[in-house]
C-alpha cells in the first residue's frame, strides 16, 4: 500500500496473525464462543484494548467493550464487531472489524487526538451461531432484544451442560439485566465482503445500504416407506426423488428472483430423510431453506412460489407435502443513510474506491441499528470465501478500511 | 377358504398370531435378530416345534432346525425361512415361512405318512439386516458362504458391544465351524410377495423363478461450502442441488430399465449431507443406490448409465462426482426348474392360480440354492406392503401356500 495513511497496517497484521493463533489446532480457526478457545482470544483481545489505553469491562450482555472517554461525553461512538468464529472458518470473519475498531483508537491516541464523544470498541458475544444454537447474543442483548427463553438454551461444553444464562455469566456478563443502550450517536462495523462482489469489481470498500432479511422455511415431505426391492417403479410414493424435485424448484425460483432489482438467495442448507435405509423407499424428508432479500415484498413473493410449487409436486407426485412455514423471520434493515453518506465520503477522501452494496449475511450492526444509527462498509473476501478455512482478505484492505473508519469518526465527532 | 385341505389354517393362524405379539410393544412388529425379543420369539418356535413332534437343534450357523427323520434318511427335504424381523415391521415377512413348513411336518403327522427323505424345518437366522449391518447370516452360514471377517463386526446390544461371531455363539451356533450342507435334496420356501402382483391379478401363489441380484452403488457428490447469505445464485456449487439433479435422473433410468424384458428397480434408500447447516451452501452428499435386477447385463446397463449421468452432472454443474463404485453385487439366482416345475404342478393339482414371477427382493433361498435345489412361492401382501406396520396377509393365502408345499414335498419324496 502506498498511501499514507494514519491506521497502521503492522499493527492490524499483528494482531489478527496472533488471533488467528489461539485456534483449536487441527481445526483452523475455531474459537467457538463460550469455549476456553474463545476466552483466550478474548483475553488477547481485552489484553491488546489495554495496551492501547482503553478501560475495558465486560457488559450485562457479555459484550468485551474498551472505552475512551471524550472531552465532552454527550454520547458514544461506537465501532466493533466480533471474534467467536464459526467451526472451522472465521480467520478475519468479525475479527478483522474488531481489529480495524481497535487500529482506529490507537491512532487517535498516536496522534494525540481527544474526541467530543466517548469512543468504544466492542466484541460482541456470540455473532455466529452459537453453541447454543443462536446468534448476535450480545449484539441482542446490548439493544434488549434478546428473548428472555433463549437464557434456558442448553448446549454442552467441557464443563458439562449449561444453559445459556450460565454461559453468558461464564464470559462476565450478567443475564439477568437486559437495558437497551441508549448513549450511542452511531455505531460503525467494517467486516469481510464474504462474496465476491468487490474482488471482482476490484473496488476497495463496499458501502452497506442494508443488511438482508433472513427468512427460514421448513417443508415436510411425506411419501410411504416401502420395500427397495419389490416395490415397482410405477408404485412409488418416493419422498426423496419428490424432495429432489423441490430443491431443484427452489434453485429455479431463488435464480429467477435474483435477477431481478434486489438482492435475493436461497439455499436448502438442511436436508434429512427417514428412514434412511439402504433397502427402503424413503418415507419422509426434512428441508430447511435459509433466504435472503433486502425487500420484503420480494422474500413474500419467494414463499408464496414456494408453496405453489409445493402444491404441484404433491400432486405430481402424490405424496404430502406440508405447507411452507416460515421457522424465523428477520426483517431486512437498512443502514442509516446519514453515517452511510460520511462513510462514502471517507472513503472518497482517502482515495479508496467504494460501492453502495447490500450485505447478504446478518450482522451485529442490524442489532445496534434498532437503537443507534448504524452503518458498515465490507472489504474484499479472497474468493468469495467465508466460514471455510480458506478464508482469507488481504491486510492493505482491512488497513484501509480502518482508515475510512477513523475519518468517519472525526466526522460524525464533529456533529 | 372352500377348499377341503390337509393343512389346518386355525393352527397357522395362532401361531403367526402368538409370534406376533412377541413384540416391542410400542414398535410393532419388531423382533430383530440378537435382540432379547429374538430370543423369545425362538423359544416359541422351538416349542412349538417340538410339540409337532420334532427334534430340534441350533446349527453352526445359529439356524433353529426341526428335524423328522425319513425311512431311507438318503437326503433331506428342507423347508423354511425367517422369524426375525425388520424394526417396525415384519408381521408376516419370513414368520409366514416358518410356519407353513412347520405346517406342512404337523399334516404330514397328522396323515401318518412317513418319508423317504428326513425332513428339517428351519428358522434361518438373521435374514433381514442385521444389528451387525449384513442380512441372511444364517442362510449364508449354512450354505459355507459367510465372510470370515464378518465375525468381527461390531453391534451394540443391551449386553454392550459384542462382535457378530458372540452374537451367533449367543444364538447356539458356533462361528469357528462353517460348513456347507450338502445333504439337501430339495428346499422350499414360502414368502409374502412384498408387492402388488398377486393381489391386483387376484392370483393365489406366484412361482419363483430367480430372485433379483443387489447391487449396491455408491455416489459422492462434492461441491463446495460457501456462505448461504452472501454466495450469489450464480457461484454456487451445491452438492444437494448436484444430488437432487442424481436422484431424478437416477430414478428416470430405473424407470426406463423396468419397461423392459426383466424386472429392475433402484431406489437412492440412503442419502445425507454436509455440513447440513442452515446458513451453509451443501459441500458434500453421499448416497447409496440399491438397485434390483434377475439379468446381470441390464444391472451393468444401469451402472453404465448412472455413470453417464454423473459425469454430465458433474460437468453441468461444475462440481465432483465421484465414478459410481459398486459397495455390494449379489448376482440373480435363478430358482431350481425341476423344483420350480413341481410347486407349479402342486398349485394346479390343488386347484390353486398361480403364475410365473421373479422375486425383487432377496431371500434365504438365494443361498441355500448354492448347495441344492431351491425354489419359492409368493403368497400376496395387501397392498404390496411390507417392512412395515401395516404389512399384511390373509391367513387363508398363507394355508393355501402351505397345502403347496405339502404336495410338492409328498412329490419331491418320490423322486
Ligand atoms: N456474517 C455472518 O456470517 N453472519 C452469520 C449469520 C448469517 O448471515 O447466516
Ligand atoms: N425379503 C426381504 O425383505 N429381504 C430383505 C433383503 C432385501 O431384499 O432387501
Amino acid at each position: 500500500m502506498s498511501r499514507n495513511l494514519t491506521v497502521r497496517a503492522d499493527r492490524i497484521a499483528s494482531d489478527i496473525d496472533a488471533l488467528a493463533a489461539i485456534t483449536e489446532p487441527d481445526r483452523p480457526w475455531t474459537r467457538r464462543a463460550f469455549t476456553p478457545m474463545f476466552l483466550k482470544g478474548r483475553a488477547y483481545v481485552e489484553k491488546i484494548f489495554r495496551e492501547a489505553g482503553l478501560e475495558t469491562h465486560i457488559d450485562a450482555a457479555g459484550n468485551l467493550i474498551g472505552r475512551r472517554k471524550g472531552r465532552s461525553g454527550t454520547g458514544t461512538i461506537m465501532l466493533g464487531s466480533h471474534t467467536d468464529t464459526v467451526p472451522n472458518g472465521g480467520r478475519f470473519d468479525g475479527i478483522a472489524g474488531v481489529i480495524a475498531a481497535l487500529e482506529v483508537a490507537r491512532a487517535l491516541a498516536d496522534a494525540g487526538i481527544e474526541l467530543e464523544h466517548d469512543l468504544e470498541i466492542v466484541d460482541f458475544l456470540a455473532e455466529e451461531v452459537s453453541i447454543f444454537g443462536v446468534s448476535c447474543i450480545g449484539s441482542r442483548g446490548m439493544t434488549g432484544v434478546r428473548p428472555d427463553e433463549w437464557l434456558d438454551r442448553q448446549a454442552d461444553t467441557e464443563a458439562g451442560r449449561i444453559d445459556l444464562a450460565e454461559g453468558i455469566r461464564s464470559v462476565g456478563g450478567d443475564p439477568s439485566s437486559q437495558v437497551a443502550r441508549t448513549d450511542i450517536k452511531a455505531f460503525l462495523e467494517l467486516h469481510i465482503e464474504q462474496g465476491t462482489i468487490l474482488e471482482k469489481g476490484k473496488i476497495d470498500i463496499g458501502i452497506v445500504g442494508a443488511i438482508s432479511g433472513i427468512t427460514r422455511v421448513e417443508i415436510l415431505v411425506e411419501g410411504r416407506a416401502d420395500h427397495a426391492g419389490t416395490t415397482p417403479m410405477g408404485s412409488r410414493y418416493d419422498a426423496l426423488a419428490a424432495a429432489s424435485c423441490l430443491v431443484l424448484g427452489i434453485e429455479r425460483i431463488a435464480t429467477e428472483l435474483s435477477h431481478g432489482a434486489s438482492y435475493f438467495a436461497a439455499t436448502v442448507g438442511e436436508f434429512s430423510m427417514e428412514p434412511n435405509a439402504a433397502n427402503v423407499v424413503p418415507s419422509h424428508v426434512r428441508m430447511l431453506i435459509d433466504a435472503r432479500c433486502v425487500d420484503p415484498k420480494v422474500m413474500d413473493d419467494f414463499v408464496i412460489a414456494v408453496s405453489t410449487l409445493t402444491k404441484q409436486t404433491a400432486a405430481k407426485r402424490s405424496v404430502t407435502i406440508s405447507e411452507p412455514r416460515r421457522v424465523s423471520n428477520n426483517p431486512p434493515t437498512p443502514m442509516s443513510g446519514k453515517v452511510t453518506e460520511i462513510l462514502a465520503a471517507s472513503a472518497a477522501r482517502i482515495g479508496a474506491t467504494s460501492r453502495p452494496m447490500v450485505s447478504g449475511a446478518g450482522h451485529d450492526a442490524a442489532f445496534v441499528a434498532k437503537v443507534a444509527p448504524a452503518a458498515m462498509i465490507f472489504i474484499a473476501s479472497k474468493d468469495g470465501r467465508s466460514h471455510a478455512a480458506e478464508e482469507w482478505s488481504e491486510n492493505d484492505d482491512i488497513t484501509l478500511g480502518a482508515a475510512v473508519l477513523y475519518e468517519a469518526v472525526l466526522e460524525l465527532d464533529k456533529t
